[in-house]
């Protein structure tokens, strides 16, 4: 942990973080316990990034209770992850969030500065995986990292993905997302020379097997440099993409 | 069947055929009972080819009786697939036959004149591939096809594919053989304007699961104009590739 | 690509073509980048069709969009699939279309003459499989071919499909559409001297695992010239008919 | 269990059974615990045939003592299963048995008289599935059945099946076996007005996984008065079939 | 097929049939086109019992259209399955019905006399196993069979089973319903001395699978004469056991 | 059954149990047949407490019908477990229940005095699995035991469940409630010196299959003293647990 | 961990442990690394028995180290669990152990007195389980219980089990080790008033899936009071039971 | 590709690479076609380092070929992986290699000097799964990284993995490697504040699945910054890392 206290006075050495902001996080006790949650109230000192609220199978109270106990204890940006639509306006009556429909993510206050290596690029094979990629997208953007979108460039029509291929090759992470067969991170992987994050997503019907055909495909990608999260991880993959972005 | 007659008929009248190969085809019973099994002997007549004896738990002993029965009925070119070299070193004491030993496959006769409406181009995704590559090539040769193999062209570095892409326009049929992911197919499947038959093979690991990752893949190309076969079934892709050369 | 050209050259060579519509496919940017896709303008040049707007999981917004592209290019007839009734409402109200709910398949202008080679059987083992057999004899007509529906055939009275042997002799090509244990593909297989495209329905219960079996069943056929496409894939098989009746 | 004394009395009385065999049964306990298994001496009476000893995963040593307790006890004709060369050999030094290799199956003691209703036919998609046809060949003989042989009628070439039809429809009961797509079962199924005792087989390759494919092939038969045993349970087969044959 | 005719007549002969019915089966086509099925009209010949229409899949229209082209053919007694309430109520505005909601079958005409060997026992492992029950139930009643039920003897409480011994003794076949562990069919098997067909259901949660646990282990059961059909599969087991309780 | 009896006499003896209780219970037929259901009445002499009524699948009628025969026999409380909220409306008309409708569960009476070893320890990975841990601790508390639960100390943030180590070393008897990658339990096994009871939840998204993940997760534990329940069991291992807390 | 030093200070103070054993596990350092091992010194402290060495996977120099490591530290009896023949002959030559080939078990030193609350049952389907029981049997005994062995009492001949019924409820924990369709767990659950340790075995064939049907099978079991552990899991079944059995 | 050949020019700039390496890499074929393998010669171009050689399904005279071409065009390195003992033999022969038999892998040449951003730690949770990590920590070492190992360090013990925290806060990437339940991934990935790549191995039996459970228990980590390879797959963890170690 001393190495995460570290971290917070490098940051308020660096003038990146308020000698206030420092001590109410290292005044913090570990964790806030409000009974259906323990809030995790160091991770931004373990991790360099508060702890983010997975909004499915929680009620619209637990997730309002959650987002009150870390803005209470000084956590920064809070970020909801698979929060619907129905859930979103009730929470957004007690917090003020900005909120993605077809991403299924808010997050409360702005977005940050840009303060990554480099660009994160993420790419689909069709329109259907647009979902994924836009919560891949905003999570990234708001753990501070540029995005560049590059939406439906799957192998059927493999020259839509070669005509942007000086994008691909200025890259720092790429995030490939794709369902049915999910060979776009294969070819993507076989052209970039940066790391590859794939996302396979559910697209697809029959023998697709809600995601599992392209899991399988990206697992087994004959390419080097790629790395799987889960089915319709967007969340997950931008995070991965953006502490690779950030490393030091 | 009488459709069956009739094409054996045209044979004759086009010169394809003597007048004694048809009167022992149209003589024969329509199979030969030798106990452990019922030669098929109208399938030349059902569908213009001898029956394929399938070599896999079959005794050499059987495999010899059958093609005796087959040779003996006026049957010609007889093809044994998925047969090891102990087996086909038994047959070959009696029975004339071409072995070829990646592939596990023999025939008897010589290769056939090839006949065919084009070319079949056989692609592989890397070396691995290539006993069921070349158990394809083989099928179709016999059954009367020119065949261009272009092996090693994986999606990794797909520049060795988009190298041979006048190759893949000039074809009638493509058969893209895969291991691990499977992409090879889709990849094609979107250059392509000929049929693809898609043949998933077990090469791979972990969760290659033998194939089945290939096999998925490949049944979900996003690109239009793909068929697949079994895993490791190159036999299959061969006969399905003849029978698209030569349709009419 | 150059093959490409050609063939749209011959095409204004022989009067299949105008060259105003030539011209204006030469004239094409390769894909049209309308944010939520990049739409293929070029699959007419790399595969003889137009490309073919997927319907699941893209808005009635955005199918219209892409339709308006795809026009705005001089891109021929538009084929829509997996678009159900709802949608093909809002998309009328933009578009002329023609539209299918069983199959719910929608197309825009009238269906061309049939210039293949021969005509393409459509058989399905039961009546709940008729919308899957639907999709695949639309997407062919529209491709320009003729076909034959032979439904109800299953081999639980097989008798019902004997009957029509001279069609299943004379077809140019053979889809089989069947759920439950799919054995209609092998029995047909075993008849048929063409090419067999099998597709395996969703329709059962229990342990069909929505298609799964018929499938693996189809996929392990013992009869030769059999290929699969993915589970309820009407689309697919259709298609892939198509190119099997106008290899060249 | 009082019904089962009284089928020991009824064929007593009906000189099926003699009063010393009966004696002998009806004093047994009802099993003999011989450390590593407890043998099941009452089967005769609550099932009418002895306990049938499942060879694998015993020792030589383990099926001797089983038999020898068996014979001790006075239990009749007894059949080992699942036994392989080298155990029967074993076997053989101790016990008086028949040992059929293909089928790994042995029975001490002769052949029965056939004693039921009427015929059992057990027919197969090929060679390859010979060995599992005839450990239900042998088991039903054991039991006291008439057995007839089809192998080698799959429905790649189907007249091999329909030249038999009077077999199929004279049969009381029929054992359809078969791997790859297992759609004899089927089709058999489709035709016959008996019952079908289906058996998948682990013949295959590739998407065959061992039996499955066929498994589920059989488990959704379209055709009525199909039922299904575990993968290459011939034996299971040939009982079941010996109890339909001999219902009262 | 002449042993089908013969069987009608032995009817005939018998008085189990009246001339004018005999005559209406003999003068049948075998089948009745009627566009989206091919009613077949043999299966009486066959089978010894009419067509049976899986109402799943179909819509009202066409099972009303089915049961018309059956009656104008002389077909007697109809039996349709897995048909919800609200296509059945459309159904009895056309036809006269007996329907059941909980096993979704309905028939036309009166019940039969039973005329099997013996009596049909129906056992099942829960209360919630019961719809799949009745619907075996009711096709055995409507086959012509005496049943007897015996609901609700899951092996969590033994003694339940054990206290009707008798009854399990007494039967010509039996059918074990079981979801969860489905270990009904092998404790009924290790008791019964005449065949049990096991129908898995898919009553249970979690790693039940839908079934898929009840369905291997009653395909494992270690209790001889046990053999299995699909997955909630009722019709399938009452009509298997009335062949069974007919076998001749 | 004597031990049982026996129990039930010690139980008098030591005043656990009134005479009148004991001589119900002892006067009871095994089990009361209500036609849908057989209520197994020796339950509480065999197992040492009554049935427990599984909810799903069963009506609220047939429910009110066993709680009505349970009490008319003198069975004690009654468990009722997966009844959603509509159908306990219905049966709190006919029967006084408490009910929790997160857990899905509900006891008639009031919940008895603690009378186990020592403590149950409920802890879960998340927020989103308190309904299944909540099934497991109500169900403990019915049949006795003093329960503490520790809700949301999942891995991501580990020192939560560190911080109560002292409560992990004093249980007697463990409930890892978890879903996604389930490595709670494992953790947790690591840590304690007593047997804990794993419960899968169904908790995730994509590749955690609906709970096969944390299920397989949990089978595999490189933990010792670790065994599981089926997905979702709480009601399962709070039972485990009781019996384990009431050993003797 | 206090508590875990509390309870070596209860060992003493009750005379279980010396002085001496209790300072060497006191001055411990948590673990010892010898370069491919971290040997957890601790573990007796957290959890009252040594560390268990997991033999597969391991050279037999890695096992004689380990073992020799823990020596070193004072830690007692040393189990090695899935160690083949010859690895367990390279080990003897460095340290004396006592092995099972079956169980493919070793230990250091002489079993221990049994110190548990009462019995631990131990019963198979069939004579093929008993290597996994023994497994379980042996790592009982070694963490001092006292082990009942009921081997080959599998439902097919269900009189088997109930002739010892006694032994059932008297048993304190049971564990049910069967392969097949595991109906035995759920048997003996309906039977005892005592937890059941359920372990699948991969003893089957075909649709056995290598033990899935077994455990698949136990996880659903309708009897209450049954956990399950891993396929062939004879030691974690064991490790559990004693757990139970040592419960306080 | 431009932007390739722009490195390859700033290396030349920046003394990485000397002017005639850089000639003989710009002035190569894109790839050398030697009949069995098209060897890609740019990727040294496209992906900053050469291609590596998977050496499972090749022959060593195929492997042989393959690094002679790669000498011959002046690739660098080489990386040949899943390479057993005796093809490394054969292949010593012909090229001076460096071979580690645990991780089956060889080189050719000198492990170059680190020139990462910082260490890749490589952490297993036990002594059987380091044969992977091996594979994977080789790799990164072939690539210029630091690598530090920290094997043995499951979750049974946690405390093992504890007292290495500062190695764990301390890496630029993790690379976690375990069999079994995985859940190594998820604690790790808890703790760290870098990128983890979590690599499934094959250790573990029964419901392990050969890795599927702790690929799956990987992929649905509720940690964040976990993203998965394939299973067994050391190597690709390994590329990937050292790819994140050198982002720029």
């Amino acid at each position: 942990m001393n190495s995460g206290i570290k971290k917070v006075l490098d940051r308020v050495a660096s003038g990146e973080m308020s000698t206030e902001e420092a001590l109410k996080i290292l005044k913090n006790e570990p964790f806030d316990d409000i009974g259906y949650a323990k809030v995790d109230l160091h991770r931004q000192i373990r991790q360099g990034s508060s702890e983010v609220i997975y909004g499915e199978g929680k009620t619209a109270e637990q997730i309002i209770g959650i987002i009150s106990s870390m803005k209470k204890h000084g956590q920064g940006r809070v970020l909801i992850t698979r929060m619907d639509a129905e859930k979103a306006a009730e929470v957004a009556k007690e917090h003020e969030i900005t909120y993605n429909e077809a991403a299924k993510l808010a997050y409360t206050g702005d977005l940050p500065e840009a303060d990554g290596i480099g660009k994160i690029v993420i790419a689909t094979g069709g329109t259907s995986d647009i979902p994924v990629a836009e919560e891949a997208a905003l999570t990234a953007e708001v753990l501070g990292n540029e995005v560049e979108r590059l939406y439906d460039v799957g192998v059927a029509g493999i020259h839509r993905l070669f005509a942007h291929k000086e994008l691909i090759m200025d890259a720092t992470v790429i995030i490939a997302v794709a369902g049915m067969e999910g060979a776009l991170a294969s070819v993507v992987g076989g052209l970039a020379d940066c790391p590859v994050i794939a996302v396979p997503t559910s697209v697809g019907y029959g023998a697709s097997f809600k995601g599992i055909s392209a899991l399988l495909s990206m697992l087994n990608s004959c390419a080097s440099g790629v790395s799987v999260v889960n089915i319709d991880n967007g969340f997950g993959a931008g995070y991965m993409a953006s502490m690779i972005n950030h490393v030091k």
